[in-house]
Parts: structure tokens; C-alpha cells; sequence
């Protein structure tokens, strides 16, 4: 008897009918004979519509009661989900944060958790019920209730499946596993079997949209073994967990993009000590986060800093380096929205040489022009022109074979949707 | 300074305007030096909505899980409404059952408020916080939701009065007070500046729709005092107070009705002993409610059998009358849903002698037939055809002089709405 965490995210449960399709995946595991811990969302569109009557309210609401507010979505989620069970004849609990509990300490709107209580949970299982537990939601002390977060269910399912020493964290979503590449721009795209916890956040990191970092942060603090699977069709997934030998047989294990990104460019810097300081500590003090920079190569003591944000971040981002380049005597700021990171990740990479040049080589053929590189340990990243995204992807999944399974593995097809 | 606690229902909080006009009544009597506690509902149609997602899911859902899910409206309107009192400067907190706490005992659906905690109003109180809390909920000892029943916010408004002790308790409505009878049918109808809790009792369960009974029970073992008002206007209610000598100068308070009840007639009953209690056995363990009951005079050891109970037990109680005739080998089950019960209500009734016999009188001349009679210490009831009810209650108004306030007391005008 294995104890599972299943997690289902606010499309798997948008309608009754999905959420009667959840009570049916959740009985048949249990019938199966393991125990079960359902974490679920709110229903697609109530968490917006939450939100969107506390700010035709005021612009600036109370974080505490926003909070209060917006994890309403959840408490109305597991209870109908603990009656889709019950109709269709299993035993079935729904518990919310302050029942289970789930403690959490720091801010409101993005709570960390800190403690969960088991003994409830595991009195339930033991009695033989499902339980329904609230994703997104949290408690502090004094009993005020906390949001996790983006992603804040995912995260709730590892913490819970860490705190019950799960056998499995089973997060189902509106894909079937993690991809070599987007199936949907790659044809020949390839379900991995496997996947590290690393290369997982790389590429959650390089823009795809499977599984929120932090919550693989968490699993691979604890070592849960991560499932990501289709809520939709009975397919095998992907596991996620730590990398192991065979995996590094293989030396790339993905290609992401990110379209998400825009590129500013300041122009007529003094290159001088604690200039890139100037720029980069006003944003940072503004919570916009950097992900690339690059300096270009000083001429008469004047160079061009360059560096990316999100594109939400651009107007305020504007602003602030048109503040620091006043400030320093600079040139002027030039945005650039059409800009693509397109990366490749790979655990393998750490024992390899020359993948990124092949990498600049591949993209070069293709007539790429590459405006920005960053790497890290198991990724390499280039900042190009957005129209070549889907381009760049495929030459990349092609020139690196992603789509021929490595030796020992069986290769799978992308099912049919 | 005064403690207040004011309670909102559906309708007053049933858009965002109406709750920023609730935030607005709250925060003005606050910055009149006043404590203040405040109770709502769910937004109106909320609750309902919740109730149908159940029903769709399965017929009968499971109860826990049921109050899990409807009283998560009230969790959405407490903290809307403290974030529309924050956002026209006020400083407000919402608190739900389990945050209060206000523990409960007793069934599901149906709870029964045991135990209030009150330290952390009352810190919020003194901290210059105006307190907003979550009606119709409550938990138990493992922190299960259960819900309060039909009026369950009044309850929780009059129940945290009594545990706070506050100075009143003020129950907002889409009416201006209670009666003298049904404005909308008899056009001279007063508004009462005083009523006692008997009398409001006995106007309840005459079909008056201003209180729940169960509330005005409460308020009355608590001696809590109460007030009804207008949420839309700012216009003096009704006081709800123990009643006192002045009151009972006047012998009738109010004439009330009720349309909701239908009449059963088991003809040709054997007139032994235990055979009313064959019957309304079956009626009882089947939680039906029998209101009026009527044993015609035996012909030949055989009687007729008349009851009235509510609309909507109909059907079930024809049911089971069936079954208790074939046992009795009565006669055939008569079934009336065309009557109304008219009812006069006053505590002065106690020590007047001839008030029964005057509204006979009244009705006898008016043409119309008493087919029940039933009575209490402050009230007399008749059911009669119920094409008559508004004529029956225009008679009964005019032949007690209800329109002219009693001596003493200042003459009140129904606002124009």
C-alpha cells in the first residue's frame, strides 16, 4: 500500500463533470489499494473573479483581507469534490488549511509553509477515506490565513507529500508529462520518462510552463518523488527526481523558450566601477527581476549595458534606467519587446564540453543572430529575435537528436488529444 | 460609548455597492464613538448557487461536506466588506467561526451555537477595528463547519451580542420595522416603536417574515436588546424588548398571516383513543410540522381528523396520512392547499377577556368561515379560505384600532420607499 498525493489544478476541476472525472481517478487509486490525498484548486476562473471584486472595491486592498478572499476558491473546490466522491461511493473528507493545519510564516499574498499537522490526515486514510485537502492556502498563528503564491498548489501538494513521507506526488495538469521541446511548435517532440529536479527548473526557468520552481524546489529538498501526468487521459507521465547515471548519458534534455522577456538596452555607459551597480540595485529595490546581462566590450571608455526583465516589468523598468542613466551621464534607453530566450538544458552538460558552441554554431546556420547568452551549470541560454523562436527550437531539438530516445529507454509518442 | 452589533442579511450585502453602503453605516456609527461588530450573510443568490452545485453532484450530499461548502459565502462577504470599510478610511477586520471562535453543537445544517470565544473582537474592538464576522456559521470541537439553519446570521448577530453584553443588537432589513399588520395589504398599518419578544415570536410563526424566531428566542433568554431597521434607509425600527406595563395597555399588537399552510382532513376516523397519536406519530418521526389541528365532533364513534402543516410537506404528509387511514380503515385523505391562517398577536391579550370572540365577530360579519382555531396565551389563529386573507387581515386591523397609536406614544407614518 503506497500513500499518493494527487494534485489537480483549476482546469481539472472547472466543471462538475471534471471534478466528477477527479472523484472517479482519486476511488479508482484508492480501490487499487493505496491511499489517496487530493489537493485541488480552485474552479478555472473563480480565483480571478475573486479578485476582480476586491480591486472594483479599491485599488490597494488590504492584503490580509485579500487573502482571506481569494482562498474562498478552494474551500468551495474540495468540498464538492469530497461529494463527487461520496456520490459515486467512496469515503471521502474535505479539509482546509486551518483544519489540517497548514502553517505558514512570512508575508501575505506569498506565504511560505512552515509546519503541517498529519495526525488528522493520517487518522482519515487510516479509516479509510480520501482526503480533500485545499491547495493555495495557508494559516498563520494567530489564524489569519495565508496565499501561497503562483503555483501555491503545487506547492501544497509536496509539502503535504514531504510532511506524510508519500510515496508519490502526482501533479496532473493540462499536459501528459515534460517534453523534449513544445510539441506544439516541435512536432517530433518527445515525452521524457525521467527528468531531474535540476533540469526541470532550468527549464522552468527558460519559460516552459509544466511545473512551478518552487514547488520542485521543495520536492527536491525532500526528496519527493514527482509525478507529472495528464488530468484528461490515462497516460504515463514524467518522473521527476534526483539525477542519476543514466540520465547523464545524455547530454541535452530539452529546449524551452520564454517570449516573456524584453530586452533594455542602455547605451553610452562610463565604464567605470559600480556603474552596472547604479542600474541593477534601483530594480532590484523595485522587486523587478534580471535574468540576462551582457556588457558589451568598452571603446574610449564608454560601453552598452544590455539586459532583459519581464515584460510586465518594462514600463517601470524604463523608467528607473532612465533615472540611472540621467544620473550617470549615459545615452538613451532603448526597449526591445521582440526578443525570444530560447535555452537548452540537460544535467549531462555538466560533463560534456562544446555543447554550448554547438548550440551558436546550430543557430548560426540558421541565420540567428544570437543578442545575448547566460548559462548556468545545466543550461545554456540566447537571447535572439523573437520571430525566429519556433525556428530556433526545432534546429535545436534536431541538432542535439531529442527526439531519438538515449540507449536503455523505451521511446514513447505524444498521444493524440 | 456603546457596544453595537449590526447584522446585515443577503440582500443588503448583495452587490458592491450595497456593501460599500453597509461599510459606509458601519464606519459612521463608529466615528459616533461607538464600538462595533458587524454580521453579514453571503452576497444575495450565493448561497443558493452553492446549494445547486451540491445538488447537481448527488441528491443527497453528504451534510459535513454540505455546510463546508454553503457557508463559504459568508467567508467572500466578510472579507469584501472590511476591505470597502478600509477603503473609505476605516480600520476593519473580518473573522470567520473558526477565527472567532464561535463553537456549535448539534446536527449539521442545523447547528446550535455553544461556546464565544470573545478576546479577539474584543482586542480588535479597543484596538479602534470595526469587526466583521462571517453569520450562519459555527464549529465544532474538531473545527467542522456546521451551518445554523434558516436565519442563522440574526442568530449569530444576537448570540455575539449577548456573549460581547453589547448595548444592542440592530438587525438591518429590506423592511423599516414590524408592523401593525402587512403594509403592502392594509395601507393604515403602523409601524410598532416597541414589541416584545413574545409578541415578535408569536407574529414569526404567524407567518410576519421581519425575524426568525429562534433569534428573538435567544435575544430573549439573553435579554438581549434588539432592534429592526431599514438597511436602505436611515429611519427609527422596531425595539425588541422585554414586555412592560405600557405595552399591555394595548391588548392586540398586531394582525399577521401565513399562506403557506395546507389543510388535511382524514375522514371517517374511529374515535377511540390513539388514534390522533397513529397519525401525527408517523408525522413526527418524518420531521414534519403540524401546526393546527382540529377533532370534529363524533357522529355515530366516527370523527373527521383535521391538520394543517406546511406547503412544501404536502406531499409527504398526504403520504403518510394514507398509510395511518388503511391502518385505521378511515376514510379518504382531503387535501386543501387554498386556505391561510389570520392571526392577532399582543401580550395585553393575557388580561383582556372577549379578544377571541371580537375577531370571530369581526370575521363572521365580513362573510368569511373559520374552518381552524387555535390559540396561545398572547395569540389567536383561524384558518379561513385564502381569497380572504387580505380582507380578513384589512377587518381584523380596523376592528382592534390598530391604525391609532395607543395613548402615550407618538403616531408613526410608513416611510414612502
Amino acid at each position: 500500500m503506497a500513500l499518493i498525493v494527487q494534485k489537480y489544478g483549476g482546469t481539472s476541476v472547472g466543471t462538475l463533470e471534471r471534478i466528477r472525472n477527479v472523484a472517479q481517478k482519486a476511488l479508482s487509486r484508492q480501490r487499487q489499494g493505496d491511499q489517496v490525498v487530493v489537493v485541488v484548486s480552485a474552479m478555472a476562473g473563480e480565483t480571478n473573479r475573486l479578485i476582480k471584486l476586491a480591486l472594483d472595491l479599491t485599488e490597494l486592498p488590504d492584503l490580509r483581507e485579500y487573502d482571506a478572499l481569494i482562498s474562498t476558491g478552494e474551500n468551495v473546490s474540495v468540498a464538492l469534490l469530497a461529494i463527487a466522491i461520496q456520490s459515486i461511493g467512496g469515503k471521502a473528507r474535505s479539509l482546509v488549511a486551518n483544519q489540517i493545519p497548514i502553517f505558514s510564516e512570512g508575508v501575505y499574498k506569498d506565504g511560505r509553509i512552515k509546519k503541517i499537522g498529519t495526525q488528522k490526515i493520517r487518522k482519515l486514510l487510516n479509516h479509510g477515506s480520501i482526503v480533500v485537502a485545499a491547495g493555495f492556502q495557508a494559516v498563520d498563528q494567530e489564524g489569519n490565513i495565508h496565499t501561497l503564491g503562483r503555483g501555491g498548489s503545487d506547492t501544497t501538494a509536496v509539502a503535504l507529500a514531504a510532511a506524510l513521507n508519500a510515496d508519490l506526488c502526482e501533479i496532473y495538469t493540462d499536459v501528459d508529462g515534460v517534453y523534449t521541446a513544445d510539441p506544439n511548435i516541435c512536432p517530433d517532440a518527445r515525452k521524457l520518462d525521467k527528468i531531474s529536479y535540476d533540469e526541470v527548473m532550468e527549464m522552468a526557468s527558460a519559460g516552459a510552463k509544466v511545473l512551478m520552481i518552487r514547488s520542485v524546489e521543495l520536492a527536491k529538498n525532500y526528496n519527493v518523488k514527482l509525478a507529472v501526468l495528464s488530468s484528461l487521459m490515462d497516460l504515463p507521465g514524467t518522473l521527476v527526481v534526483k539525477g542519476d547515471k543514466e540520465m547523464e548519458k545524455t547530454v541535452v534534455s530539452g529546449v524551452a523558450y520564454d517570449k516573456n522577456e524584453c530586452k533594455i538596452t542602455v547605451s553610452r555607459v562610463p565604464d567605470q566601477p559600480g556603474v552596472a551597480a547604479t542600474v541593477f540595485k534601483s530594480l532590484g529595490d523595485a522587486h523587478i527581476i534580471v535574468d540576462m546581462i551582457v556588457q558589451n566590450v568598452s571603446e574610449k571608455g564608454y560601453t552598452d549595458l544590455t539586459f532583459t526583465v519581464r515584460k510586465e516589468d518594462m514600463a517601470r523598468a524604463k523608467k528607473l534606467a532612465d533615472v540611472a542613466s540621467r544620473k550617470l551621464a549615459a545615452g538613451e534607453i532603448k526597449i526591445d519587446p521582440n526578443v525570444a530566450k530560447v535555452s537548452i538544458v540537460g544535467v549531462g552538460m555538466r560533463s560534456a564540453a562544446g555543447v554550448a558552441g554547438r548550440m551558436f554554431e546550430t543557430l548560426g546556420q540558421a541565420g540567428i543572430n544570437i543578442q545575448a547568452i547566460s548559462t548556468s551549470e545545466i543550461k545554456v541560454s540566447c537571447l535572439i529575435d523573437a520571430k525566429y523562436t519556433e525556428l530556433a527550437v526545432r534546429e535545436l531539438h534536431s541538432a542535439f537528436n531529442l527526439a531519438k530516445a538515449p540507449a536503455g529507454s523505451k521511446p514513447k509518442k505524444r498521444a493524440k488529444n
